[in-house]
């Protein structure tokens, strides 16, 4: 595989969906919720380190705040392929502007991966031979997403419904799906021609940027000011100035649904998004007890089956507890049934209302 | 009443049913699990105080090392009325002590009431009542029990059949009957002649060491010569000497079922023991919000009902959760359903095989 693959990793994550472990000033893809010893920033570089690309290849666009930490935890990656955003104007500015800075260091005829720093892949092989095809796709000028080929009629995911093969290991797009109902689900998942939306975009450069012109023209002058500004003195004033102006609107709204030539490759790669606490007991399944429980910390259990317990700084004990997610941290504790886990988001939201966000 | 009421307190508890907020250090009468402020221990002086019995009429025996808590707790109580067991001998020494010490200080006619320091009375005049009716079979020459009118078939308590009346508010005992199994305490319901027996005794002194003498006598000498060792210099010495060598027997079995003449006074007074969570839940039942859940601390509950939040400390989400006990304290944290709740002797039987003796 030639060297100009370029990586770029959306790291901007507000990590509320695995409370109180992440926090707004640590969410999840800086901790090593997954692999202890490795944050999940640190294994999605692992993950195509060195032999897809070198770690001057490797670009990271996140919050401003968590730009330290970025440089800490990735100290290879030169510090000026790391962007630091004033503010969350979610997807779409974030990575035209990585698109447009790769043109100027590496030339239209690079190609980029978009992988997001808080997905999980337990299959690497898999997602190495997935990424190439993609990248051979891309060579023809698709835009190129990977799709999850679905273990279950999912209502939390935006399907892809692939249409004619274009080579042995990937489809055009027919078309994109927002997040189905049920029933739905259920019949996409009957036909074996859908797959999940993972997120995850593979494309020349070139051919990126020339769809930001065409379905968003107006970010191309903000980002050529945003692009001279960076690494002069006068970086942060022009970010806080001009990253405001730019539209707030996802890269699969603004440019990938509307693209003329997209192309999905299935990629069964144990793919997680980690999007709750639940589906984070699925990817951690391999190290669950006798009593089928996931324990990090010291824990003595009663009768207590299927349930993930992290409490590393204290004893926990539970009696006659089935399927439940028991989270202690120094000022937060959380207890959930695992089938409710994903309404996390409604408590932090009762916190925000009260004003506590010491502990957010 | 006259003044020669005598209080004595047990309070030697080990703490363990309401781990891990009661501890080996501090059981749970020293705590005010209860009343928000006030000890159980210092409650079960408020019930009698003042016009029952003043401050040096109340005499408490507990272990040795809860001594400085004892006169932390009750200041207005004279040191040398509380007595330090340098270890547990179960119920008849230290009330056999007691007995012995009363009948020094106040004669024989003296009428002591043993008032255990960790039962809750929720009715304070009905138990003062009873007290009073108690005090004057005892002044009979009857040995007195208070006796609780059953809420249901409980198999967690000894039962005392009632004979003929002796007077309008006692009858005599005309058995005792271990804990029963559920169709016994079913049986004994139905007749409405069973009482739980809360362990609560009133005697006139000289009734007791009567009945020491005969049915404990060797315990005669040991008493003479811990009283003689009181207050003096040899104190500590002369205890540790002397008490291991008292028989380990409850008066239950030593003393109570095989006195000749023994009463009991009904009293329908919200007695609990606290012996378990649940037990307490039953207790602060009227402290419970509108979701039923009994908080003491920050709780954010979604869809949680039923369940006893204690986190004084830290924020506690929950989310979907039922009849749970939540105890959260510095170094241990307790996860429980409401039914099993007294399971948590095992986990303490665990900690202890562990070694983990720092968070008992």
């Amino acid at each position: 595989m030639e060297s100009s693959l370029a990586i770029v990793i959306p790291a901007g994550g507000g990590g509320t969906r695995l409370w109180p472990r992440s926090r707004q000033n640590t969410p999840k893809q800086f901790l090593d919720i997954v692999t202890p010893g490795r944050t999940m920033l640190q294994e999605t570089v692992d993950r195509v380190q060195p032999s897809l690309a070198p770690p001057e290849n490797i670009f990271v666009i996140t919050n401003r705040r968590h730009v330290p930490l970025v440089r800490e935890q990735l100290a290879d990656v030169p510090a000026a392929n790391i962007v630091g955003e004033p503010q969350g104007r979610d997807s779409a500015p974030a990575i035209g502007l990585m698109a447009a800075l790769l043109e100027k260091r590496l030339g239209p005829e690079a190609v980029m991966a978009v992988l997001p720093a808080d997905h999980v892949i337990l299959n690497e092989s898999a997602f190495r031979l997935a990424l190439q095809n993609a990248v051979e796709a891309a060579g023809k000028g698709y835009l190129v997403t990977l799709g999850i080929p679905p273990t279950g009629p999912d209502t939390g995911f935006g399907y892809i419904h692939r249409g004619q093969a274009i080579s042995p290991a990937a489809y055009e797009v027919q078309r994109f799906k927002e997040k189905p109902d049920r029933a739905t689900a259920e019949q996409y998942l009957s036909t074996g021609e859908y797959y999940w939306n993972a997120g995850m975009f593979i494309a020349k450069v070139g051919t990126l940027r020339a769809l930001y012109k065409e379905f968003l023209p107006q970010m191309e002058s903000v980002f050529a000011r945003l692009i001279a500004a960076a690494g002069a003195t006068a970086e942060t004033a022009a970010f806080d100035e001009l990253f405001p102006t730019l539209q707030k609107i996802s890269i699969d709204f603004g440019i990938v649904e509307k693209a003329p030539k997209v192309a999905v490759v299935p990629a069964q790669m144990g793919w997680n998004d980690v999007g709750s606490w639940s589906r984070l007991m699925d990817v951690l399944a391999h190290r669950a007890d006798s009593d089928k429980n996931i324990v990090v910390g010291h824990h003595i259990g009663v009768n207590t089956t299927g349930s993930l317990i992290y409490s590393p700084e204290k004893a926990v004990t539970t009696i006659g507890l089935e399927n439940l997610i028991i989270i202690d941290t120094p000022d937060a504790l959380l207890i959930a049934t695992r089938d409710r886990s994903e309404e996390v988001k409604k408590v932090v939201e009762q916190l925000q209302s009260e004003g506590k966000h010491e502990i957010l």
